[in-house]
């Protein structure tokens, strides 16, 4: 079969395509990529058109197409074994899909207060109520698994749990809601690798602006 | 090491709860229940010391935790590969982990508007905006995933995929939702598999009311 395509939004605004773009990418894993910008009101009809659930991403393999990031990251992890986008521990690769889990569940108010935007200058904002919780979480994850596997990326080498949280660095860098240590360190590794750079850089060149995501 | 434990909320209200415990008890997995109900304002102080995220349900398999329902029937599927919690075909699987994570992330409408509730006879409500939407893309994902397997399940035999839309099942029902037959006749199937009539009586049986959840 060809290798996979992988459709997915503007690379500045869309979070959920960040996610399996940069776990693939990170993990070496050879695939198409289509991007779809959704700057139509009411969104783009060629998205609405392809995907299953009419939203970006989604994975064409042959006649498969795969909806949802971390459905994305798990058929990539079963077709290439070797790329470590899953832990070989099996204790451990519960705990990575329990936060990647958690992560695709929750985290509703930094979600929707804090649009990702790669492009974004850092700058504070008013935060509404229930932001602390939700980062408080995060950093508590990211804490208790970097202690235990020592680092630099939440289970020691980089991953899919570290791609599902990937949109979270940016939100934490742009909008300056963070200040532990430990956070930011985690950051600066999310932010060097050639991965995030290679995302970064076509989002910084990309024309579009999405007046709903500017905050 | 010992079976593992499974923590859960309410039978008659914890829809979360519901998935894992029967995707665990639907596929003959070993393992001990505790429920620990959420009658208390602001949450059970029990919950939240035991929980990694302060929620229901999580798995417990000696010093390992595990939260989020999905990561909970993905763990017990490594355990037990023969349980059939995943099915056997690549494809399917990816499908499977497709459609069980669009529930996890999305369906806001139906979840919020129409709170799980086992013990309630049937009754319509008012709908808000964005319900329509909601019902009609599980129908699509129900009856496509039907026609391609053959059912009765959504892949064929019974599996996690199910157990993740089986609170979906309660809603349609108590509140009169759908009119499709093949709908109805997949609904049908499910209430009748003996792990929804062992929940579904423990849940009658229990004392407790939960105001906010009786729409």
């Amino acid at each position: 079969m060809d290798k996979p395509t992988l459709y997915i939004g503007n690379k500045n605004y869309s979070s959920w395509s960040f996610r399996p773009w940069m776990a693939l990418t990170g993990a070496g894993v050879d695939f198409e990529e289509v991007l779809i910008p959704f700057d139509f009101p009411g969104g783009n009809p060629d998205i609405k058109a392809l995907s299953p659930t009419g939203r970006v991403p989604f994975l064409r393999h042959g006649a498969l197409k795969i909806s949802e990031s971390l459905a994305i990251i798990e058929y990539a992890a079963e077709l290439y074994p070797q790329a470590g986008l899953l832990p070989g521990d099996r204790a451990d690769r519960a705990l990575a899909r329990s936060v990647s889990m958690e992560m695709l569940s929750s985290f509703q108010t930094l979600r929707s207060a804090c649009p990702m935007n790669i492009r974004r200058a850092k700058a504070k904002i008013a935060l509404p109520d229930g932001m602390e919780a939700d980062i408080n979480r995060i950093e508590t994850i990211w804490r208790d698994l970097l202690q235990k596997s020592g680092g630099p990326f939440l289970f020691g080498g980089f991953g899919g749990a570290d791609a599902m949280f990937a949109p979270v660095v940016n939100r934490f860098d742009i909008y300056d809601l963070v200040s532990r240590n430990d956070t930011l360190a985690y950051m600066e590794t999310m932010k060097a690798h050639p991965a995030w750079r290679k995302w970064e850089e076509a989002a910084r060149a990309e024309p579009w602006i999405v007046e709903e995501d500017e905050v």
